[in-house]
């Protein structure tokens, strides 16, 4: 439990801005890589669970603390983990490092309800449910 | 026939990069809005058209020139027309200037063909034709 | 003090995502609208405090809660206003509404360090001082 | 001369709007990746030589021909070929694929100015000119 999953991308030029850095919002899209790239580990694909389970993990909250710039052309290591699974929503951690010096840049959550099409929340389906345990108090007080 | 539409949007701290100008593909963004605010101004809601009369403007072709940078916070002014109007495809050309100056930033065109939300190819509906009068030969030809 | 400054935009094709609403990053741009916007108000333009006073509103955290789906061509009301001013640090909080029916859709918090263009953390310019006259105890008890 | 580079991204969800494909002005960030990977291959880092040899590949004029969408979570192939090089500009031709079934999804071309940064147009330092050999007549007819 809290296992880190790991996956890379590499800054784009679309993605600094006239800072020189990239841009703040971009970060939010690199925790959305994490998280398919998370599923995808796991053993199942995001797509799939969206097509043909009707299961949108859609998001209720996000925050990112920002520490150091992301710079133009850095591979960027996402570090993803699930640090809460409940009945109906899943909440996941991350850390945003640039991957030659393993310097943290960033850190981040995100607290997602699990919806159908329509957008109506709905319990997550069984077949995803191995994939994440539901959190019990003890495991809730262990994660940060 | 090639009226001009006119829209503004101001420059984004998002939209520019490490140049320090607005990035490349943004302009085609601007398009965008140069065309659905024209179809506003003609008097119908392109999102309608989309839900209502299940008919999707979809991109075909895509250009843009580029002349001079946009920077960050300039007010842009999109100027968009009609340059040909066939019965499954309509063709738009695109000025970008710098509102407070004039100045031309970029020219470009789209082609797009219309689709059913199965993205097939079908003719525009008839309630929408008045705002598209077909293309003739001569108009073809007056229009650069 | 804790005045709302507003400013608007409409909903970009480019915004939305295959889910049919806006993607959630791009709450964070039109966050970045109302503070800019929040700055011109006041009287002073964001671009020149970087150009002139080498001074940079860096982003430090930012968070979301997303309470409602925003759609495409929907008119965004975006309020902003200052919740603590410190010498070296501005923090804003936001409300993105629904225009047309003033329904809620998201609220926001960015937390900011003022930094010249080597990102060294500096004091608010004299000049802009006035326009964030500092926190006291009382009046962050007083802001929520 | 005029090999095609390979490089490979995956659809962010972030690149989807509405329709449930990827946004039109996305291809040209594809295109971005497909140049400065083709570089790295080459032998050489497109930052470095803004960096090192304030030798800046600004865009001139692009063109997409979109013919298949692109979907979500698709491996996408970015094939690059340099198509013509002379002292200070460079053209770029492009194709994208899905990786899966090698479907062409969409062709394009960039034109660009070798500038300075301060936009100045300027020659290709001659430190890379190896990597783009001048475009003869004879090679120029033979690229399509």
């Amino acid at each position: 439990m809290n296992t880190f999953y790991e996956t890379t991308t590499r800054v784009r030029y679309a993605e600094t801005d006239r800072m020189g850095v990239v841009y703040y919002a971009n970060f939010l899209i690199w925790f959305e890589i994490g998280r398919v790239e998370t599923f995808r580990q796991m053993g199942f694909s995001y797509k799939e669970m969206e097509e043909a389970d009707d299961s949108y993990v859609v998001v209720a909250e996000a925050s990112c603390r920002y520490r150091q710039p992301a710079l133009y052309d850095d591979v960027i290591l996402i570090r993803t983990r699930v640090t809460e699974s409940r009945s109906r929503t899943l909440r996941f951690g991350y850390e945003i490092r640039r991957q030659e010096t393993g310097e943290l840049l960033a850190t981040g959550e995100t607290l997602h309800v699990i919806c159908d099409s329509s957008n109506r929340p709905k319990t997550l389906p069984e077949k995803y449910r191995r994939f994440f345990p539901l959190t019990t108090a003890e495991s809730a007080k262990a994660s940060p």
